[in-house]
């Protein structure tokens, strides 16, 4: 997938549609908080990104406090978003269920 | 496993041993950085942590960074520090291999 980042266009588009997430003051990121019914959940939603992640070879800056986690992605050597980025956005939307 | 808060001195002892884990200015909470080889090893070991998290009913607050984990320990409905925070520490350090 491709590691090119995008233009601001081409952010904004992909945006639409992408619920819960912000993109980031300066356009290089965007994030989204995920709570959960418990830790067990969390967790599971957790090793399912991790296994995403791993796929794509793109991976999550995170933090979990029991039942909730607070993603930001962004493709660092790119210097900003990529379809990457979304592409892992899209899927934790789809493992959170939402 | 006992959630009464630890004396300063029960702490102290506790620290005595416990590689690598900072005990935070106000006593209340201990924190480690791990660093792994990847995102593979460090998912890795949150995965066997948080099984112990899950077994012992404490849970980390912790962030993962690609190769790093770090973590904060605390037992809040104490107010502090307990025995299952270092009990959860140790296994930490075991899963980490150090």
């Amino acid at each position: 997938m491709a590691r090119e980042r995008l233009g601001r266009q081409a952010v904004d588009e992909a945006m639409t549609g992408l619920d819960g997430w912000t993109l980031a003051g300066d356009g290089l990121s965007i994030s989204r908080g995920f709570t959960f019914r418990n830790f067990s959940e969390a967790f599971a939603f957790m090793t399912r990104s991790a296994l995403a992640a791993e796929k794509l070879d793109h991976h999550p800056d995170w933090s979990n406090v029991y039942k909730t986690v607070d993603v930001t992605l962004s493709t660092h050597d790119a210097g900003g978003l990529t379809a990457l980025d979304f592409e892992l956005a899209r899927r934790m939307n789809r493992y959170a269920g939402g």
